[in-house]
């Protein structure tokens, strides 16, 4: 994975550009062109293996900065990106689903003395500790049903992920990764732009991000136990883009980080953690799901049905506590002023 | 229901003690057995029907100010009390488990267009509201059983409470209310202590529930979204009891009201808050527990368990919720010193 900023990275075609604190100069083709060759680099080194993260910021900064770049060619690799990332991404998610729900039930069903593991909330006494369903008679056989069907998932998931990579389709994507790595392709007139035209793209980038959160019920989320998540959840899809949409403007920062010095660190931090916050909650919504329908299974007792539906519960109450998180944090950032023209020009 | 507090009643045997905003002057068992032959008569004038709070009132008054009254009489008096309000409760409970199950279960199976009635945060926006368990086929049977359960439960409660009113039991308990309206049975020095020895019989009272408070996890509960209520929930008894302490203490605090003047209103109106919250934590316990009895039954189908596992959480998740706004509003009840030796002084 490669997290770090890129402020912190030695930049590879470096000629005076990225040294932060100074007013930036050069290009912003140049430096559009250093982010995507390091990036490019790394998809390459890591082959056979894909790191989705590479695949994320490539096609992130090809979003945002597109205004500099030739648009077929990055619209092009941007929807090969996006499949890809979708398509190798399953595995992984299936990977994440069971984990995320076998240790919600083991915690469920936990009869320890030492307590069950919780992230939320100082540490518990130290006491006999046991979960609702505790010496459940369901719950043996729903742990072996979601372990059953998640693992099938997943196998299959990998069946695809190595066909994909074995297939001349994603060959082509490598190649046009080199490319990536020596020449980026240009609109006519963006050659010239200086370093600072990177800015506005980010600022437009922050400014959907912004779009998008006005649109969802920030208020009631900050409310915690509406019970909303079980009577009245309203449509997960919205709160899943969110996080797309963060992580881009998150990425778009770290590519300004040159021209922005210091100042980028505190939100992009910020924008790091909500996105943590927002991947939670895509994870709890899919293992609610799971749990959902592995209760339609058919011939399964009702013992282990009751207890895939406190699974469900549980799950999506781990959905509320994350929109209630983000619900709580998003003021905080939105206060600061980020990335609007005023906090643009205080440097 | 008598739920008005004391300090605006006319005192039926009143001497110019219960004039609030003097300083207090009298007898301590004169104003005791104003209060008590208050309570007794409105117990008389609603038989047949028996209101539980008057039941409650009295009781509690006995062993808050214990130290004044005949101990054998007022324990034995006591106990016939508790045992009298556990019997007759039975009833309403069963009937508010019912109704809450029901709201519970038609709030997840909602399709409205006015989105669902929730008691928490502000107004959700004007949309399509649909439960989780819309259209889920368990959902109508799960329904069916729970309200047959529930009505037979209660129906059994109401046909044991009818053959309690016409014992002999019941009618022995009459007259000594009879008896209490007149004639308080003192403790053989008690006639003559001041009206301000009813004071260290509240503040006791209160000390109490302050050392009851003060073992559960607060810290823990006034995190939002820890998850305990499935994960770890602990024992649910101690909090049961905790109303209980709740309730004796702003009854204390009633009785003593003229004593204490308007500074008693602050300390009464957050103990009545606080018991109103702790009311809902043992509706919820209690529906919870119901929920899962009625998975148990014989021969039900997946769906039904499935949709009685999702009915049992959310109404765990609503004992969490209980815990922490009570475990969120103690600390400013706590901080304001009520009914502490400094509190009580500053008159």
């Amino acid at each position: 994975m490669t997290d770090a900023p890129l402020a912190t990275q030695a930049p590879p075609g470096g000629d005076g550009l990225l040294d932060s604190g100074q007013p930036a100069a050069g290009l912003a083709a140049d430096a559009l062109a250093a982010h995507l060759a390091a990036e490019a680099a790394g998809f390459l080194r890591e082959l056979p293996s894909v790191d989705l993260h590479t695949l994320r910021r490539v096609g992130a900064a090809l979003h945002t900065f597109e205004q500099l770049l030739d648009p077929g060619w990055s619209q092009d690799l941007r929807e090969e990106l996006a499949r890809l990332g979708l398509l190798l991404g399953q595995e992984r998610a299936y990977g994440r689903r069971l984990a995320r729900l076998l240790a919600g039930l083991d915690s469920l069903t936990c009869t320890d003395t030492t307590g069950p593991e919780r992230t939320a909330g100082p540490v518990p006494q130290q006491r006999e500790a046991e979960g609702l369903l505790a010496r459940h008679p369901g719950a043996p056989k729903a742990r072996a049903l979601l372990e059953r069907q998640l693992t099938l998932g997943r196998s299959r998931a990998h069946t695809t992920a190595l066909q994909e990579l074995g297939s001349a389709r994603f060959h082509a994507l490598a190649d046009r990764m080199t490319l990536l790595v020596s020449d980026l392709p240009l609109r006519p007139a963006a050659d010239r732009a200086p370093a600072n035209a990177l800015l506005p793209c980010a600022v437009a980038e922050a400014s959907v991000l912004v779009g998008a959160v006005e649109a969802l019920p920030l208020e009631r989320g900050a409310v915690p136990y509406t019970g909303d998540m079980l009577h009245d959840p309203g449509d997960d899809q919205p709160w899943h883009q969110l996080r797309g949409l963060v992580l881009r403007t998150q990425y778009a920062l770290e590519v300004c980080g040159p021209l922005l010095g210091a100042r980028a660190a505190r939100p992009a931090a910020a924008l790091s953690d909500l996105a943590r916050v927002l991947a939670r909650h895509r994870d709890a919504a899919e293992a609610a799901e799971a749990a959902a329908l592995a209760a339609l299974t058919p011939r399964i007792t009702p013992a282990t049905a009751y207890v895939l539906g406190v699974v469900h519960a549980d799950q999506r109450l781990e959905v509320e506590a994350a929109r209630h998180v983000f619900s709580s944090t998003w003021p905080d950032l939105d206060r600061s002023g980020w990335l609007t023209d005023a906090w643009l020009t205080n440097r």
